[in-house]
């Protein structure tokens, strides 16, 4: 089932209320874009492409409930829905991408008001059937890589919930999984959003992949042990020359089973490539909220002393070195990246 | 303050209940041996050398308090007290060592009755007071390596918590910022016990140091940007070629820190090298229970799916090529360890 649907029956949009995750599978629906500004904004939906397809979905609902009568009328609230979409999340790339994306075909429409409406909403359907179409050919590729009883460990949530269906590093395991291949999945559990304690382990269980959850900082001994086969996980963007930022921890974890000789592979969409930046020390990383740090509770109770400051960079960055291979959806590109992407991406 | 004290006029052992910080400072008072064997089973206190010194006074409890009428009664307690106290713990190497230590004398002693009552008080105080001597010249050793204004990366708890009072790297740090030098502490939160985040936090809250938490997977974004300068950590057994078992975590964190050719420490007693181990890898390592992962709440609601499992490695190795040197009360141990233990040890 995907994170977020298009309920043709009555125009709405439905998604999987993440924050709810996983003590809770709650489905919502919304009848207007205002929820669904409100939906990105508190988190209900998370991940890039996921909150692309959203913000795609919620200009579907101005399309389909407007009263507007003119094709102007309707252009004008497509564009005001839009900016409060794109602010729902000012840092998501994927939001302002998919919202520009239906907007300047709405611009260059030539069609009546029921066509402008039936564009909107064919184009919001599209973008969230390509992304399903990018991730299954991703999970394709990258299955090849599995074999029968690897270990593999799996950085943070790259799964259904981050995207629309099958997600990137998680949906290469579940493709594997689907092929008949015995994976047992070592889950960091991904300090200190806990992504993957919360929702890798709950869509492994929805799979019925095996898996135990480990301490981010227990994947030094599992790598050491020789009881791991595989490293994999996604990226939010990757530089010309293979440099990789993604979630914090990625790093250490790369950088501990290169040393180890056991395989590294980042999963990602060649739209997370990004050309124009010749590696990864030019991404800026940015630093969150140390709420994130302090905000853990045992048997009710606070773990940190009152007062207490931390320091929350959000994601890392891994030089290419460290890397086997990126998997995408036009393939599996080896070393030298630059030259492979530039192949690649023609 | 000393984490456990022997209370002269009363003759009673007092120690902070460890378990109730951060969030509330309650010291405890025992007059009856038994109580120490409960606070040592349920950790009111934790850390080896603080449980040998609790088991110690244990021992002093059962002089200062019994009712025998002939030195071999006194004998059959203290023996009797010691089989249950090192029953606490059962794999706390310190317990036994300082049973061991006072039981022996008790057995060649050449006293009569007060004199065995206070032969037994004195030789607890001693082992105390052996402990701070110990921690406080490891201390003045290794601060002579930390400069003005650096800063350091801390794993887990190593401060008078775990000690008698000073603490091992914590002490470290703590000599440092006595003697003037200015110090910034990130500290990991050491997941999954948290007590980076619980205790070491609060210890530099009172001491007036520096310190800001962070998630342990974030140590390689701040190794990687140049704003560390050393890296500090204790051990719970060091091999004769130099490798250190430490807390889950340590490994990573070092191999992180030395890639980026910031200097580890690893601060230990000499007590704590086995030269009857060649090598880190004949060191078990125990996995604990998978709850101690799963047990995390935020905002009151459980982090992991029901029925989620985890692995729990306690400890890892470090192989000593990684570290820059091993503070120890004799002084600093650079490399080859193996031939500089030998001239260390004698």
């Amino acid at each position: 089932m995907r994170t977020i649907t298009w309920n043709v029956n009555d125009q709405t949009v439905e998604m999987i209320d993440q924050r709810l995750l996983p003590g809770e599978f709650r489905l919502v629906k919304f009848s207007h874009y205002t929820q669904v500004v409100e939906a990105i904004r508190d988190m209900v939906v998370r991940g890039a492409p996921a909150i692309g397809a959203a913000a795609a979905y919620g200009l579907a609902l101005v399309a389909a409930k407007t009263n507007a009568r003119t094709l102007s009328q309707l252009t004008v609230e497509l564009h005001q829905a839009g900016e409060k979409l794109a602010l729902a999340r000012p840092t998501a790339v994927n939001l302002v991408w998919a919202i520009n994306r239906i907007l300047t075909k709405v611009d260059h429409a030539e069609v009546d008001l029921p066509g402008l409406k039936n564009l909107v909403i064919i184009e919001a359907q599209r973008i969230a059937d390509e992304d399903v179409e990018v991730n299954l050919r991703m999970a394709q590729h990258g299955a090849l890589l599995l074999q029968d009883g690897d270990t593999v460990i799996h950085h943070c949530n790259t799964g259904s919930l981050a995207t629309v269906d099958w997600g990137t590093a998680l949906g290469v395991i579940r493709m594997a999984h689907e092929q008949g291949k015995s994976i047992h999945v070592l889950v960091d559990e991904t300090r200190p959003r806990l992504q993957g304690a919360r929702l890798t382990a709950w869509e492994l269980q929805q799979y019925g992949i095996s898996y135990e959850i480990i301490s981010d900082n227990a994947a030094g001994y599992f790598l050491s042990s020789g009881e791991v086969q595989k490293v994999l996980f996604g990226a939010d963007r990757v530089a010309a020359n293979g440099d990789v930022v993604n979630k914090i921890g990625t790093y250490m974890l790369a950088l501990t089973a290169y040393t180890h000789q056991v395989p590294v592979y980042a999963v990602v969409p060649t739209s997370t490539i990004d050309m124009s930046i010749a590696n990864g020390g030019l991404i800026p990383i940015e630093e969150r909220s140390m709420e994130e740090v302090l905000n853990l509770q045992i048997d009710g109770m606070p773990v940190t002393p009152e007062g207490a400051s931390a320091r929350n960079p959000a994601f890392d960055m891994t030089p290419h070195h460290l890397l086997s291979a990126i998997v995408t959806e036009k393939g599996v590109v080896y070393q030298p990246f630059k030259d492979n992407f530039g192949n690649l991406l023609g």
